[in-house]
């Protein structure tokens, strides 16, 4: 059994992105306050958030089933990130200073090079094993970019869903894992009418975790 | 998200075990040319074989839902493995010589120090990155060796069914993934009678994949 040996090329993955059952990822009106918007995220991410392996945990315990097997596999032979700038940040235009270094505090997630897209740059930083890039760049030679950071391992792309929905339609992204979280939200950033929108491009099985969530794949 | 970030104990982890529907891990009559005896372990190891990261896959493609996710996870914070010795090899008694090097070639997915537990101990030796040592211990002071070997990491117990039957009964397994495969065998060496078996000592969640397997997650 694996690690996923590869001699195969590196792909380009989605990992848990997390949508509501009628497919909306994120709210307008990102704020400081509110990085998705009018959306709880937390409605989204409780499935997560209820597992052992969720990074944010601060009390012992949490389940161990299939879904902290699929949180906990989010940093599976990955050697790089790429992120839209909404993910890293609230703000819009040139950069008033150089404060602000995402929403991650000391210790992000990571633990690889990630890539922001953004048509403001600013110099490269480190936090815990993370380091931060900035990139003016369109999709295939921001991936270009990544996967020679990746040094041989697969990037994921986190996000957000601007940035997810470029990527497909640039026919770059090799396989998605996406979480339906029961609740419905009604208007904002949506990812899909139905996962079906996938299907002509993309393997698709899904399956009905005993927490509600329901965990779609989709590979090519 | 994670790996595991662990300030918790090291844990004893079942992972990836097979047995069918009637809950039969093995055959009677184990032998070099049948690992598994009369069981056919095809039939319970098909799901598997089918997913991306099978590490014996030999042609590229293979699913990259549920089931691969699971395969996948097989080394995921594992820093050493215990097995039987029937699961090391199909011979009884002393060591006629010490040719015999396991089953699994010149690779072995393990990766990790193996500490095989036998009354017939013999020299460590190493293929590829994987180290197998052979002990003479009970499951405490085994558990004890490989914990230390482990390096922070959890330890696999790898099997075989009496092996494992054996360490839960002396209460140290923290957590089992038991992947039930449809076919019904009727004879042979069984895990269970039943998951229920295990669920005064386990939480306990169950997914049926897409694939007809059915996964069984237990832990504390």
């Amino acid at each position: 059994m694996p690690s996923s040996t590869s001699d195969r090329p590196q792909r380009l993955r989605v990992q848990n992105f997390f949508v509501s059952r009628d497919g909306v990822a994120a709210g307008e009106d990102q704020s400081l306050e509110r990085p998705f918007g009018h959306v709880d995220p937390g409605k989204l991410a409780a499935w997560a958030g209820a597992t052992a392996s969720w990074p944010n945990r601060t009390d012992p315990g949490g389940s161990r089933g299939l879904d902290d097997r699929i949180v906990r596999d989010f940093t599976h032979n990955i050697g790089a990130e790429i992120m839209g700038s909404h993910k890293f940040s609230p703000f819009r235009g040139p950069w008033e200073n150089e404060d602000w270094t995402g929403w991650w505090g000391d210790d992000p997630p990571f633990h690889t090079p990630v890539f922001v897209l953004t048509h403001h740059t600013r110099p490269s930083f480190s936090l815990g094993d993370t380091t931060f890039h900035f990139l003016e760049a369109g999709p295939g030679r921001a991936l270009a970019v990544a996967q020679e950071a990746a040094d041989g391992k697969d990037v994921r792309l986190g996000g957000g869903v601007t940035t997810v929905l470029e990527f497909i339609a640039a026919d770059l992204v090799d396989e998605l894992h996406i979480a339906v979280a029961p609740p419905e939200i009604g208007s904002g950033l949506r990812l899909w009418d139905s996962p079906a929108d996938l299907e002509d491009r993309y393997e698709h099985e899904s399956v009905l975790g005993p927490s509600g969530t329901e965990h779609h794949f989709f590979w090519r």
